[in-house]
């Protein structure tokens, strides 16, 4: 349709072609609705089996707003809210899903898009300690992401840390893993799916941005949040009629270890693009591992740049300067990386 | 993975094969995302072609419960709810979703599942003659299915008189049209998408139950309601970030009159059907000229067919006999509709 | 301000002196706010006392609408209701405010506006027995009201019935008592308050329509809905800043026998009324043995009443007559009573 | 009940003797419900005159949370929300009752409590630049409160900026007036109430802090927020059967300029226990006009005053101090403020 070549976002294509040969494989296979098929099944035991948490509870929903918006809704009551980093997509990006469903985000700040263990206490110990702590909403869950929105991740240690405050107080730890791939598959990582499975109350693991077509694999490992799920998945309207779609796509992701693969594959071409910039000069406004990266360049470069590449524009650093977002995704072909750090270093050299 | 021929619902397959293969087509071209593609434009194009409605919005969206509490909360105030059969799939198959977007679902009786124009000027009228009315639920939408969940559908007439209701008492009628080709390409049928498009504000074009993976096509008519739908959209969970998906479905199923020719091989095998075990004395719990038969059948009968065939359990007719659903759909085979009524003939004749 | 004599509804006046006076007494009385103060701590041990129920919790709110909307909503989670009369306040007369917190009434007919034990059995074990039970809103509390909005009781026998069904199937009963003085102590009653606090989960006390400017007392005596209740107060617009008002209240109400006392006053005249107009042929919409009374009049009796009266239009019942309401209450003067009855014999028998 | 002298809020009594007094003479009197008496119709008409807004709408609602849930909600789309500064009141300390409604608070950094005309542009028209707008919650109305919820007030001039810029991108502008007499009567004010009946789109004038039992009057001047509001009220619970009581009381409390006299007494006697601590070298967390102090006390001090007088504890200051709230009312005595400054100048001066 167009010739730029599109690095604005992680899901610019398709799906990853074993995944359309399955879909196709199985197009005329009638099968029960709702989630209730046999791919469904297979795709959950493979994703408890690759979690080593065969106790696990797994769902599959459409997308990433949906599957937040249900899986905290369905832990919190009425008066609770849920922890989340100033930049959560939950408190940024979702157009106020959560709060139309009634729950307030409770918002700390963090330049690296990451939650502490240390300010998780802390809030919520305040929170009790206050003698209205009536009159405000009650924490009771804690939303990080990993790979964070700007690209950051978390230390198996960190990650710990989180899980032991938040039990201690009584609180859930929720990851929203829309990324999850590539984060567990750069360099910088030091966690496994298992860990998270251990360290976490529930957690999802993305697809829509990981190779399926659409689709997100929620592991839930915290028995309190397990009952009655699925009245939850249909009242926010994420149950799939045709819900072996999301079975016979999962099912291939994690077949053969493709999730982990294609996501290395995600990984390590942006860490090219990551140091190739780097070597040339380009700062960044944070450093992601992960595979989306944010240069800070000047405005004439992506001026240039805009008739041959998309990216996201994130905004202004200083008077000649914008961030903007590179996104590499299972998709990206390497030439297209190539091309572009050529490109910018041509520009960047010529001035 | 089973044997069983399923006719228990219309959404037991994948989709329509000249689908799955414009996906493969269009697999790796990249595109923006969240509807904001040219599939998505094409496919719009071509459905307010085939509504001659060239002003209207036409918005995709994933699954019927998502669509209708999209529109129905885009559409009313927080005091506001909205008029619907006791049968409608909005007060009972989903969950309380409407509910917990904070509207009332106002309902009245219905045997047949349809509303009639008499019906909702009656409660409307009632309503505001009332001395108590702003302790009441303001009726602001008139929601109906055509074909209604009990399978029969609206002439043109009625849908007319409904609308001419409507429009004097200030409320929106907004038609779910989850299985809309069904209707409109059975016999009894005197309506067109025109029609329609015409005599609502606004409706949906059904594609899960009608030949794709997933998808409903919005078609807004009314001005009112086409502002900032698409944050509406956004916050129930229903913008789908390879929006792209959804355009390339509608606009296959909405190229060569597809979606009429499939719906009308549907309505052809039902009616087969359908007059088959009339002839042999079986009778229905309603009368549905559409994809959805309710024929009352003996209990016997039906424990010896489960060994072959699924259908849906509705409920106890009398002591020995129960009403169940069978559904066809685009991608129901002759033979095996020839094989279930043959069947069905032997089992009641043996007897 | 009006020389017209109300009797269309049981919150035409202030207040009983008793509480005036006190509220004068204690008004520059310096106290803690939102109900954290000794007069509510006197009150609530004072009700705690009347029920017998040392161990229940005992909270106090303005108005009965939010008192309903704050108790069920605490109880239940996002993707549950609540079985209702068709006739339940919190179906038809709360403006969708239980909705409005994302939670649909789930109805059952009932002529006089009364929940049966095998009504509650069936819905729920029908539901489970479903399917489609997750595509259905879960029922998990009975709401009944005592009297009912047409003026009924239950009997003890009937509320230990229903109790049990609750209980056998994990649902939480609860009783609305906006009136229930005048259910307690009218002469068809059985129950005591002793008997209300054993076989309810939770229920109220309601002091608008008994004597109070306003307020109801919430008794909780199942410990799973204890905890965290005043947030859901403060969350639901209920906690009042000067919670003292309802402290001193309901102080006033429950000393020296005084809620009884003045309830007797109201289901006595209503009875007088009652038997009066049964003697010169009135006929009733329904046998309602408390403080409303709903009798069949001619429109041209009703026509001539009202120039002198108040009383609430019910709705047509045949084409000559109409139902109304004439409601008694703590302030009932017992020449208005005589007057109205003289005045409806008088017209009666004129014709 | 204590003999602590309480200044930690400015709602430790009843009411305004003249409000009990005639509550007592109008007790008997029968009145229709729900605000429509003829005492909500004298009130509204005094505070009309009072803002010199004769078209405008005014209601009466019970509590400052409920006021500011219903105004909100009943303004907004569900995909809207409300602009507040972080220490607005409706974002910390309503235990989440908008987000309850299904609305985000939109904050913004304030340190004096205020929103400034430059903040809300810049917000706003960033909201409508990003293109991922329909991805974030839309700003539609702005919430303020006069005073804040640390005791400082807008001026005329910021006002009307505010106001202009609301009105040029299509917000409303709100003003919650809990404490609104405190902030007219004080000396650094220059506003009138009829300046905020012309700069806002609708506000309320605090009874509950300012004299009455509770109560506030909601009045709206922009049309398009006057349709159908009862319904809101209803809905949100804050529909007094009494409404006579809310009537009763602002009737009282706009005449004879009471409401500004008995909010004068408050101003002044907060003045006075300002200046007297500035005296003595006692600095404050913020310049307070207000009827709301901050002074910032060392902790030595402060266990010393809590055998005689309670305050609130707001946080503390550094290693030995504390910053703590006292407020006056119209209730307060003034040899309660002398006594006051003379024990903290005695303790102070001992060290």
């Amino acid at each position: 349709m167009s010739e730029i070549i599109r690095f604005n976002s992680d899901y610019t294509e398709g799906c990853h072609p074993a995944i359309l040969e399955k879909l196709s494989e199985t197009n005329m296979v009638q099968t029960p609705g709702y989630g209730e098929d046999e791919y469904c099944a297979e795709a959950a035991g493979r994703i408890k089996e690759a979690c080593k948490a065969p106790e696990a509870d797994v769902h599959f929903l459409v997308g990433g707003t949906q599957t937040n918006v249900t899986v905290i809704s369905a832990a919190l009551k009425h008066y609770q809210g849920v922890i989340t980093a100033q930049s959560g997509h939950i408190n940024v990006h979702e157009t106020g899903a959560l709060e139309a469903c009634g729950h307030k985000c409770l918002v700390l700040e963090s330049p690296d898009g990451k939650l502490t263990a240390v300010q998780v206490a802390q809030y919520t110990d305040e929170h009790f300690a206050d003698e209205s702590f009536e009159h405000m909403v009650q924490p009771k869950m804690v939303y990080i992401s990993n790979p964070t929105e700007v690209g950051t991740i978390y230390s198996k240690a960190e990650l710990m840390e989180l899980y032991q405050v938040c039990k201690e107080r009584g609180l859930y730890l929720f990851m929203d893993g829309a990324r999850l791939g590539y984060g567990l598959m750069c360099s910088k990582n030091d966690m496994t799916l298992e860990d998270i499975a251990q360290y976490t109350d529930v957690f999802y693991i993305g697809g829509t941005k990981v190779g399926a077509l659409f689709g997100e694999a929620v592991v839930i490992t915290n028995d309190e949040l397990k009952q009655d799920f699925r009245y939850n998945i249909k009242q926010r309207g994420g149950m799939l009629a045709k819900g072996r779609l999301l079975g016979v796509q999962f099912m291939t992701l994690f077949e053969d270890n493709r999730y982990f693969t294609i996501s290395a594959h995600a990984a390590r071409l942006a860490e090219k693009l990551k140091d190739a910039l780097a070597e040339i000069g380009v700062e960044f406004s944070i450093a992601s591992p992960t595979n989306q990266q944010f240069p800070i360049l000047e405005d004439e470069v992506l001026a240039q740049l805009k008739e041959k590449y998309s990216y996201s524009y994130m905004g202004r650093y200083d008077e000649k300067r914008s961030v903007v977002r590179f996104c590499t995704s299972w998709a990206t072909k390497e030439e297209n990386i190539d091309s572009l750090i050529a490109d910018i270093r041509s520009m960047i050299e010529k001035k």
